[in-house]
């Protein structure tokens, strides 16, 4: 087993002791002793695309297998500056009814040798303390995914931390965000109804806290003002299918007549609005009632709803904000982007719509 | 501004321009230079409970502020030892068709002071090349939703990284393991459509490299070759709508006949297999056709499926999981547990179930 490319095992074995005494991990100094190089030699052997002679990097490795050596992340972060790890700052909401998003952000950013660090928050509003814990990590990066209030956002330009908004939008700053365009997408929804005949209408909206919500919501009353039809009739939901359920009775309820048509604030809220409708208050969609949603996930396609709604197209825009972190983690900031993506319609089997404008 | 506790204004300009020039991060050597205490003062107060007198802490804490210092949790985990991160290698078939998991397990490790480093798996297959990546951070733990081969599990145990399996078994080898006994839940389900006259199966199973599915799939093959019956025809999926689809056409033209049950592997696949029944074949369920799943996920429960299935208590399984695993990284190992937890049946409204045993 003894070569001129491994050190006498005596001298490894007199290293692993020492090593188990002080209870301690195996460092790239023990390696360096081993293979009686420097560290900096070490250092660049387990470092990508630096120069180091054949027998240097095959004196290393075998010094590093022999005393169970990995290069230790934590340790490299301190003289790298980069840790290849990004918060991602989520609500539940989001991963627990459209758990594509986190799936491709994670697709997306493994790709590109970097990690996630997952931040869920139980709701929007938790986001500060969140943030504190975030500030205590060494992230080259941060997507956000939840509404960051102006003092949020100062303390992210403060602290030089590249974070790309996902999703939320913040008009007023000058942030990077990969957003889909709600407000269009809701006015498109609106005018394909209307061109259909719908005139009275209702929402399910989602949770206040929400700038997703915020912006379906105001997209459907501008353009219903707009065409010159009656505001409609809001109720609140959380994004959950319970919210679907109680705000069709709460719409028929408080109208006192079932509208012609109930746009909901996402998909998962639309498939309880429809179940309801359908299976509790028999009624005939779309022919009675039509019923639109908001998001694009898996569930609305299936058979038994085929539900008409809004399809956010995810893996452009899980691509675009790793691309856009990725290029602010490494070159830095070339003053803040925004890219808008289009929502498309799914001409579902759930409402009745007319042509597009 | 300047008060006792305060050190000269021109001091912390001076290092703050030091620290400029240099392009480096603030310290806590440079914390306690400005403060005019040791190090390792300034370590005591970013320790949670070490001890430090109310003077030098309102000393460091100002120095702290005035040079814009946050205790780095990588250089932390270099002294401590402890990152406060776990790894959890999961598939992306559990976090897209289950997403409680993943939601469950960020909630339960955030109660304790503990982050999620995610993994997430194309396949279960993949696990070996993730696991390169995560023995180079320094993370405390690691949960494990995928299968591990012998020589995987011996690699933990020569890292000595504490790790426990989450809802996989290794019953030949002595490790931590949360499971849900699948094997229990599928005997149970043919108990209890047999004692209800079923006696044509056939089940829509899970991928091959999925633990689950294959103790799923035991489970019902052992089960009915107890009670007398044929083996059940056996059609394979992947875990997803579109194989419950699929896996109904097939279970037909192979068949030549409408067997009395079908059992699929996961819910999403009985849900995808319930809607090709009604709406492709206009079949009658349960009159005609009983269908079941496995898991219990929320869209199960929606109106239009009212799916009979059997549920895994995952909010009780993803707190015994952030015990076991902060218990292991805090004391250490006393001896494997493997802690087996039982599905319920979900008497829903797509299968006629007899009684129990």
């Amino acid at each position: 087993m003894n070569n001129t490319l491994t050190p006498p095992s005596r001298t490894i074995a007199d290293l692993k002791a020492a090593i188990r005494n002080e209870a301690r991990r195996v460092t790239s100094y023990d390696v360096a002793t081993a293979a009686g190089v420097s560290q900096s030699a070490v250092s660049r052997c387990f470092k990508p695309g630096a120069s180091v002679s054949k027998a240097t990097f095959a004196r290393v490795m075998q010094a590093a297998q022999d005393l169970d050596y990995t290069p230790n992340a934590a340790a490299r972060s301190l003289i790298t500056r980069r840790s290849n790890l990004v918060a991602v700052v989520i609500s539940n909401q989001v991963t627990l009814h459209y758990p594509e998003v986190l799936s491709e952000l994670s697709r997306q950013f493994g790709m590109r040798g970097m990690r996630i660090l997952l931040f869920s928050l139980a709701n929007e509003a938790d986001v500060d303390q969140t943030l504190t814990e975030v500030w205590q990590h060494q992230v080259d990066g941060v997507v956000v995914a939840a509404r960051l209030s102006p003092v949020q956002l100062a303390e992210f330009e403060r602290r030089q931390i590249p974070f790309v908004l996902f999703n939320r939008s913040a008009r007023e700053h000058n942030v990077n965000a990969i957003v889909c365009d709600q407000q269009e997408a809701a006015r498109l929804m609106v005018s394909r109804l209307a061109a259909a005949g719908h005139k009275r209408f209702a929402m399910i909206d989602g949770p206040a806290g929400s700038s997703i919500a915020h912006e379906r919501r105001r997209g459907v009353a501008e353009r219903l003002a707009e065409i010159g039809l009656d505001a409609p009739l809001m109720v609140s939901g959380a994004f959950d299918y319970a919210s679907g359920l109680h705000g069709m009775r709460e719409i028929v309820v408080r109208l006192g007549y079932v509208p012609d048509a109930i746009i909901c604030g996402n998909d998962v809220m639309a498939i309880g609005c429809l179940d309801t409708a359908r299976h509790e208050m028999k009624l005939n969609v779309p022919e009675q009632l039509s019923i639109t949603g908001f998001d694009g996930i898996a569930p609305a396609g299936w058979l038994s709803y085929n539900l008409t709604t809004l399809r956010q197209p995810m893996q452009h825009m899980t691509t675009a904000v790793a691309e856009m972190l990725t290029a602010l983690i490494r070159d830095g900031s070339r003053g803040a982007e925004r890219k808008l993506f289009p929502a498309t319609v799914v001409d579902g089997a759930t409402a009745r719509l007319g042509p597009a404008g």
